[in-house]
């Protein structure tokens, strides 16, 4: 009840998803196909829906979190949105262009140099110093599952009625909360989560019963996808939630963003093409039916945007 | 009237213009920017709003064209949506995606070595072997005109209020119809040409008072603005139509990409971008006005948009 009223706010902030047809993808892919791109959200991707059900939902005045990418922009924007603090704990090696990105939105970062000292380390240094401040996890929080439903939420009104999400997945902020949306909603919907081979921390969870992690920051190119494994309040929720997981090889993930480039004019991050490699992966799964691939996000960095459309990755 | 029912099944078929609020844009370059990207229009531009009126509208069964680019594609789509015959006649030399795609749409394809005989020409020829059909111009036509007011009746209705649209300017099909669409719904918004410095047949003829034509087809980035010259109606209606135009240089449209693309996550090609690039390159022109930028397309060859992202164009 407190979440369902609460998250208003999030339904009013967010700009609704962007609904795509993709008639020549759709007949590439031999499915009924529906896009679902977030990659024009405020900031990019869909956590500033996590992010700003945060912030809009905790007392406290400041907020702090590690990030590299989405989540550090997200939160910064909806921090600034609000009135509050935001403090942004980033590895002094990441891409000049997100650094900039998340102080343009109005937070502060916190640069560590990550061969030294852990993000998380650093991270609990930083909420230390201030004892006050939330500390956000970009998935393992009831809020950010609950912004995140409100993205379930459009998909389960979309007509005619959908058979399949399919939805990336790393720690399982986005896809707990899609499942959390569809079933408010009361619709029968089935979600898959898509991910990266790789990484495939949260398929194995599935087969064996039980979360697992990954023994190492899995290199994927799909990077919003390097988690080391599921968060336990999202495992709660998929564990029963997915109708099933596709494992992604890399060379299927880049083909599916040069798709997207090519018959869609879409411009979507490796982790947000990864639903639509799910579909080119498993593509008996989805035959014949009626499917939507949520673009998470957009954000990525040229130079490797350049590579992925050349072919080089 | 006739034309303002009949333009009905225009807005009926084509899917609304993408509104999107760029706020970091909007920072850069000091305006309050809104964004209307044709870039998700059925087969990727503008262009099917005016195919979609011209194949709905003539009673021919079979419509002929001379298109390299995005028109080729639009009319195929329509002609299949109406169930006519679509015929267009492409330079051999066009890029492999380009004439597969105008197949894909179902059109047959008419190739001709451009070095040898000229694209209308070659038109001329087909237009006698199917004495029949509907020869069809990508601007100068009122049908082309009627189909593209249905952007600039969206534009209208924006809240709040558009004080100036930029749009890109070739032919003069889009921003002829976006001035017509404006002046139906009774609204007082200057409208602001965009074409290429090196392509400035338009500008060149609004300081003369009258038609010019460029002496050979200027070879701009933009290369759905390398017309000739403006059509004859298309002319009638700008030259009083029209609150300016910007002349853009060729960098300032490749840095318009460069900007959609990493702040905005758009994929647009450079006749698309010609809009930004005239804020860019007059930016005193624009300041502190609500504009709305019209993004007119986003079918891009993949090497030439690699290659502007790395900055080599």
């Amino acid at each position: 009840m407190r979440a369902t009223s609460k998250v208003a706010g999030v339904r009013e902030a967010a700009r609704r998803t962007t609904l795509l047809a993709a008639p020549r993808l759709s007949q590439r892919l031999g499915v009924e196909l529906t896009l679902a791109s977030e990659t024009f959200q405020h900031t990019g991707s869909f956590k500033f829906r996590a992010a700003y059900s945060v912030a809009s939902q905790v007392p406290n005045e400041m907020i702090v979190t590690a990030s590299s990418g989405n989540y550090g922009q997200a939160l910064a924007y909806a921090c600034r949105l609000v009135g509050k603090k935001c403090l942004v704990v980033m590895p002094a090696q990441s891409a000049k262009v997100k650094i900039e990105a998340v102080r343009e939105y109005g937070a502060e970062v916190d640069l560590t140099d990550v061969r030294v000292k852990g993000r998380l380390e650093r991270l609990g240094e930083v909420a230390a110093e201030h004892p006050k401040a939330y500390v956000s996890s970009p998935y393992d929080d009831e809020l950010v599952i609950e912004g995140n439903a409100t993205l379930g939420e459009e998909l389960a009104a979309v007509e005619p009625a959908l058979d399949v999400v399919v939805s990336p997945v790393g720690g399982g902020g986005l896809s707990s909360g899609i499942v959390t949306g569809i079933r408010r909603e009361g619709k029968k919907i089935e979600v898959v989560a898509a991910e990266p081979l790789m990484a495939n921390d949260a398929a194995r969870s599935l087969r064996a019963g039980k979360l697992l992690a990954n023994e190492a920051e899995p290199m994927s190119i799909a990077d919003g996808a390097r988690t080391m494994s599921l968060g336990k309040r999202n495992w709660e929720i998929l564990r029963e939630g997915l109708a099933g997981i596709v494992e992604v090889p890399e060379e299927k993930i880049a083909e599916a963003v040069r798709l997207l480039f090519e018959l869609v004019n879409l411009k979507a991050e490796p982790t947000g093409a990864l639903s639509v490699g799910a579909v080119l992966t498993e593509g008996e799964l989805f035959r014949d039916k009626r499917v939507c691939c949520v673009i998470s996000g957009g954000n990525v960095d040229v130079g490797v945007y350049a590579k992925i459309l050349s072919g080089d990755q």
